[in-house]
């Protein structure tokens, strides 16, 4: 494909995404696909020969949409959010042009100040502690990672590697083994599976602290765990505290946890993945508060400001943790200005060593937005979810499951698991809209996640209409 | 933005993209910017109100372009390539669109799926052993990684845990730390850093293998280490061998480093991230001769094959070795197909838990140039770098350093260091041409790689001109 076959291909792909756009009311939200569905659709291998453009369109509807989950539906109230706007579109359109590879500085300049800058931007937006920004060149800092789980990896990893060091200049005779044996790390047993599994990669146990009856880690049942493991032999080292959780978008009580950690030397990793974005409000920003105790904090703009998958934003109070857990300087990488201390390699900072030009996201986003645009996304989202628990207040059948702060709703029919299984399972299966379960505790649950850009108020009440309907046809099913 | 405007942004977007590629010839490939250059240019925080999409447009050449180096510019020479291609980024904004988080079949099955078959497709165009494949119900399978990077981590941490639960049923009494401590893996001393990264990371040693006159590493070095290691009661796990090396594209001796592998019980990870896009040649698949003793493959189709990053191809014989490493299931990711037996969960395959529609991009890029189209692509490039070869050779001033077999010329003046590092120096100080060098034991070489998708033979011949003119300064300042 040549530059002018593309200039026309481009702008039809462009009409294409906003039908698309246009059209996603309309197009059933899940899929009626079995597993399997596509392999008999296509050969077996890839063509010899090209096929065209007008082969590859028509295939789209044919073969791919029917087998696509509608994030972007307005009547898609599953999981938490996954950000799409125009504006992050554009950018990324520009970001594929470039394509550059921003592993180091000197590998692109522009792609690791933009994100520094943008870093702090939104640092700045909510309010984080100086700490945390880059631009008075002081430690800390900002960077984009590919998702919550990488972050809460990293921040692991660092704090293992300055535990190792630290224990190691106390008591040379240690090997990193015998150390990594004794080193646990602590979250809340409402904590997201990716924090689990950071502990199994790093090689270290990771103990879930049992929760209040708000879903909130709290400092009583922190500090047993830290007595009863010390007294064990074992050493803490790592905390991850959760600004909404996955399950029910509760918050651990970060301003209780927090204290423990600094007074006993451990690293706290803040995980606000989802509700993050709405820290950017003043009248949610309360909910950060404590952050100040932190190592490092993480939230996803991909998730809920709007800047398409991925972008998962990630501050350390002091680079050199990150970098020093990783930092390794290969001929082919060195660039002239690397020791200069005015720049930064993000290379040292992640997993990968390529990078896409993310903040270009941010960038556009952010500015087509502004601040107040992107607040008003976030308070509408926060209303529409208190609309749907007012739905659910008023009719007695059902129970509101966890207190709804800001864009997600647990709800349930009251009675048995089964019950509520049921439900789930005909809402699902009608197709009309879409949501997925949680446990709280030993209750079933049913999740209502506030998502898509374009959801209003019509969206939310017709949702409730039918699974009121449905209801209904379980219940009486369960009488029959 | 609302989609009207959309649609005229988006075109005008096009447009910007098309004239880039178009005019990138003219471009300086690398920026004149000194660190720190960004951020007196942009306001110190997020505007309050939306700027103008105008606004931003005109800060793109204002403000990013002074800072881009650009890697697709036919005078860029350095690192490896990294694709870019129209119809990759056709398939690009297409997935920004549809914008599904594919971190399960029920996610979005198309994401899922899709990449099953396109990873079965470019498996076939490389003839991967069938055993690689998902098609027929085996138990190997593919997976779209973010970095070659995650896939060699990826694999260490499967072989990890798989080494582990192996040592474990044999002495019930060891604790995974005490496994640990002895755990050894092992590449060539020309491995990529990610390698050692990957060892940091999982928290086991990595030994480096001392590699053979052509930087390949062969059973009798690989042998000693293994007794060596024996002895001292260590316990070798893993073996990372390359394909196409970063510092000069050499080849370690699969067919003599597999059977050790699998007769000592240890994973054989094959990195191939630049050279494997060159094994869908058949000419030049006989240096994937011996993959059928690897556990794990991987290569990047981000690098050399038209699928713009991030895209890097991983197949494992089975897949439960990665599985097993590390699937967690908490009940909001739960569908109800995924005991089917039928369905893959690809979150169970990688670091992340979220992943972009990725495989659109190989379906676009595979179906538009066609196998013959790639084909003759790779073989473009290969020809362009015996070209730069046999330029060097014909001037008695400079040296080839390695075998020339894809893409990747080392080169260097014969004498010291010192004048090979002025040479770069100047190249890249005058900024036509842009290299970046590599160390091969004690020798400082320059790395000619070909990678733009545009360059021609005059490009190659004008950079050779140039560099000629370059050492003459050089050699004519060291003389003076």
């Amino acid at each position: 494909m040549n530059t002018s076959e593309f200039r026309r291909r481009g702008k039809e792909m462009v009409d294409y995404v906003a039908n698309y756009m246009e059209g996603i009311e309309g197009r059933q939200v899940y899929p009626d696909v079995e597993p399997g569905y596509l392999r008999p659709l296509i050969p077996d291998s890839a063509p010899q020969e090209p096929d065209t453009f007008e082969d590859i369109v028509n295939d789209i509807e044919k073969i791919i949409m029917p087998g696509v989950t509608h994030w972007h539906s307005p009547y898609f109230f599953a999981y938490f959010p996954t950000a799409s706007s125009y504006p992050a579109m554009l950018a990324d359109m520009l970001c594929g042009a470039i394509g550059c590879i921003g592993f180091s500085w000197a590998a692109s300049p522009a792609c690791t100040e933009l994100e520094t800058v943008m870093m702090d931007w939104l640092g700045k937006m909510l309010e984080l502690p100086k700490a945390f920004l880059t631009e008075k060149a002081g430690e800390g800092g900002g960077v984009i990672q590919g998702s919550a789980s990488e972050a809460t990896l990293v921040a692991l990893l660092a704090a293992r590697t300055k535990a190792i060091h630290r224990l190691q200049a106390a008591s040379p005779e240690l090997t990193q083994a015998a150390i990594m044996e004794k080193l646990v790390a602590y979250s809340s047993d409402q904590a997201h599976s990716s924090v689990e599994r950071a502990g199994l990669i790093g090689g270290v146990k990771l103990k879930a602290i049992p929760s209040d009856g708000n879903f909130a880690m709290r400092a009583s049942a922190l500090q047993e765990a830290l007595e009863r493991d010390r007294a064990a032999g074992l050493i803490p080292f790592f905390v991850v505290a959760t600004l909404g959780t996955t399950t029910c978008c509760s918050f651990d009580n970060l301003l209780e946890v927090g204290p423990i950690c600094n007074k006993e030397d451990m690293w706290l990793h803040v995980d606000a993945a989802y509700a993050g974005s709405a820290f950017i409000c003043p009248e949610f920003r309360h909910l950060l508060n404590g952050v100040e105790f932190a190592d490092s904090f993480n939230f996803n703009p991909h998730k809920w400001l709007l800047v398409n998958f991925d972008c998962s934003a990630m501050w350390v109070k002091k680079r050199s943790d990150l970098t020093g857990a990783f930092k390794l300087d290969p001929t082919y990488l060195k660039h002239s200005h690397q020791d200069s201390g005015l720049i930064t390699d993000y290379r040292h900072w992640q997993i990968p060593l390529g990078r896409r030009f993310r903040s270009l996201k941010m960038w556009f986003v952010f500015r087509m937005y502004g601040v107040k645009g992107l607040q008003a996304y976030i308070r509408k989202h926060v209303q529409l979810s208190h609309e749907f628990e007012s739905l659910v207040l008023q009719d007695p059948r059902f129970e509101i499951c966890a207190e709804v702060t800001l864009g997600l709703v647990c709800f349930r029919l009251k009675g048995s698991n089964k019950v509520n299984e049921a439900l789930l399972q005909r809402i699902n299966s009608a197709k009309k809209i879409h949501l997925v379960p949680c446990h709280l505790r030993d209750k079933f649950v049913l999740r209502f996640a506030i998502c898509s850009r374009t959801v209003e108020s019509a969206h939310v009440q017709r949702a409730w209409e039918h699974i009121k309907e449905l209801a209904a046809d379980v219940l009486r099913a369960e009488r029959e």
